[in-house]
């Protein structure tokens, strides 16, 4: 099994440490699965303090030798129970500290009320806009996961070009899509960091399933099978001459990619074939505009100008309380991370930030047809990962 | 689509309206999906006020019309913004309430901080543990659900008896079962309530794979194919003469079946086999010692007993390490509910609750063998929900 290498988790304690020093802080806990496995390689059951100047501890409650084997990290322990992570932190001198950080984005009230409980005499401070920032940029060896994951999902819409026919349920084609992103090595979930949100990995939308609106912050969302996952495939089946709309997401070594092609049987109307034109005029506007020191939210202008001037501004990324106003989302560990291509979102790209560019067209009754691709910034502009052809697949 | 029944929706609030009174709460907001759908029949993106007097109020912040045709209740209004949260709360008469409730056990601290702001005079309470005792009985209608659920299991394990074969990997045979769960309507998500818990939906466990030692709170965790998801199937392929477990997992409107059965390709070693034999009896003992008025703990210690006195206590429901102190647990909307049959689990089965219940045996370096099947609690015993013969499953 492939383990994250040493070179890339010293490279992030080390930032995470200039990070407490410029902010004032002495350490910080980080517990969630997702933020701990950034900073240490494993996600075995434990809890990771990183202070300013020291080593980095990982107390490990469950999966002890597995931690060891995964994570480079020097100083693994095992420990059980909050009083002995005290304890703990007291042997390495740790407990004169004032300022201390959590994840208070995600941290359930309970268990940070325990902390306080545990360490009375810290002040805490969130960290998770530190680590998210951290997180926003990635290394090479972040960015080749993410190409791993492409090269799944390529393969997954060719082989699903030849299955998809008329009359199957929107549901078989996703559970196609499950078995092949599974067989091909996808690590069998997909994360989001935002409270209440949650995917199934893909999204096969037909015909007028692609408009209808949902809870989930993304341009489309689904009818679902069930109001209680009211997203995603529904038992309706896939005609002909009708747009289908398919959102595929697997994970490799924890990175996602994230793709959305459009297909159809037989043929688009021309209003909506129009519509994908301009979906994949917008990305090559981005592939030529975005570059290093361009705003997040110029770019974000850019394709909403565009999509109006062509007259498909009302349904550009979804109508009515449907419309989301973004266009773009980072992607890495979680499937929504920074920076976002919004119009509040003030700041410019940089090298090494991964975007997901989705620009989409949503039509009352009749669907959603666009294209969806992973960009990485590069020194002087960007570079696509996502290898499938952007073109309409006529089946 | 298939709707939650209004009587439902009534009885609950109705019970969560006198848990309310008996703790002295004038409200509470239920703000995480799974708990918002229990008391409404939507998770479109929302926020769920229960007073102890008054009506329900749902307030919507994107899905409104789709809250509508999916939730039985009477008030669902559309609200943008915590501060109008406060104003909706207001035109009900609803602030001059002193002791507030939250879910503690979920919710996020920054979220938790923005709520103390807008409503900076109430005395905010942890409900989590009311909202999970109520949905530990389940209803018949929510028992339909799950049964329902075990019949795609069932399906799963009959086509996939007829896959797999010698050399393919366990990841393939896991993508086939994702495929057959889509495909009959399972809803695409298995949701787990503990924070940092989170599981792919098979568990495909072939030799020593079963025996890995993982952070989940199960008695198996599996080797996954990254230590960013270090659980599950691996790119392992699976041989003769050696168990294969198979965890399944299905959502039907919501609500969870799980089980686990051990197949082999030809015959299982002897010691294996009578371990194998040894869960059956567990299973046996329990269906005829369960009932209303037995003590969870009591349940689990026969379980020990009989495990021990057949010379498997060693190795069962893990080893080392990877020993969990539970032999079953409560099942519905979450996979990791109440009750829990441990030993600290000072309570009696009444009629309603459902349990999974898993006694399994871990041999180090050789693999897991065992039964889960799913039971309800009736007035006089247990009936098994799972439909799929308590036998090893040869191939």
């Amino acid at each position: 099994m492939e383990t994250v290498p040493s070179y890339e988790i010293e490279g992030r304690i080390k930032r995470f440490k200039v990070s407490l020093e410029e902010n004032g802080l002495d350490g910080a806990f980080l517990l969630q699965n997702v933020d701990r496995f950034y900073f240490t390689g494993t996600i075995q059951s434990s809890v990771l303090f990183i202070s300013r100047q020291g080593e980095a501890i990982l107390m490990v409650q469950k999966g002890f030798e597995r931690a060891r084997q995964e994570s480079p990290l020097r100083e693994i322990i095992p420990v059980t129970g909050r009083s002995r992570i005290r304890k703990a932190l007291g042997d390495f001198g740790f407990l004169d500290f004032k300022r201390i950080g959590l994840e208070m984005d995600v941290l359930p009230v309970n268990l940070y009320r325990r902390y306080k409980q545990t360490f009375p005499e810290y002040e805490w401070v969130d960290v998770s806009g530190l680590v998210l920032r951290l997180r926003m940029i990635k290394s090479p060896y972040e960015v080749e996961q993410i190409r791993s994951a492409t090269r799944i999902l390529h393969r997954g819409y060719m082989e699903i070009s030849k299955i998809i026919h008329e009359g199957m349920t929107e549901l078989e084609v996703d559970g196609h899509l499950a078995l092949i992103a599974r067989r091909e090595g996808h690590m069998g979930v997909m994360r989001m960091r935002g409270w209440n949100q949650e995917m199934t990995y893909a999204h096969v939308l037909s015909g007028e399933s692609g408009a209808t609106i949902s809870f989930l912050q993304s341009p489309h969302g689904g009818r679902g099978n069930t109001p209680a996952m009211a997203q995603g495939a529904s038992r309706r089946r896939i005609g002909r001459g009708e747009p289908i709309g398919i959102d595929y997401g697997v994970g490799v070594n924890g990175y996602i990619a994230d793709q959305f092609r459009t297909l159809v049987i037989g043929d688009l109307p021309d209003e909506l074939k129009r519509a994908h034109e301009v979906s994949l005029e917008i990305h090559s506007l981005f592939a030529r505009e975005a570059k290093p020191g361009v705003f997040c939210s110029e770019l974000y202008r850019l394709a909403v100008e565009r999509a109006t001037k062509a007259g498909f501004g009302t349904y550009f990324n979804g109508y009515g309380e449907g419309k989301v106003r973004f266009v773009g989302h980072g992607l890495g560990l979680e499937i929504d991370e920074y920076p976002i291509l919004a119009p509040r979102f003030n700041e410019t790209l940089c090298p090494g930030m991964v975007v997901a560019l989705e620009p989409m067209f949503v039509f009352p009754e009749r669907g959603i047809v666009g294209l969806e691709d992973d960009y990485v910034v590069t020194e002087t502009g960007v570079e696509r990962l996502t290898v499938t052809d952007q073109t309409l697949i006529q089946l």
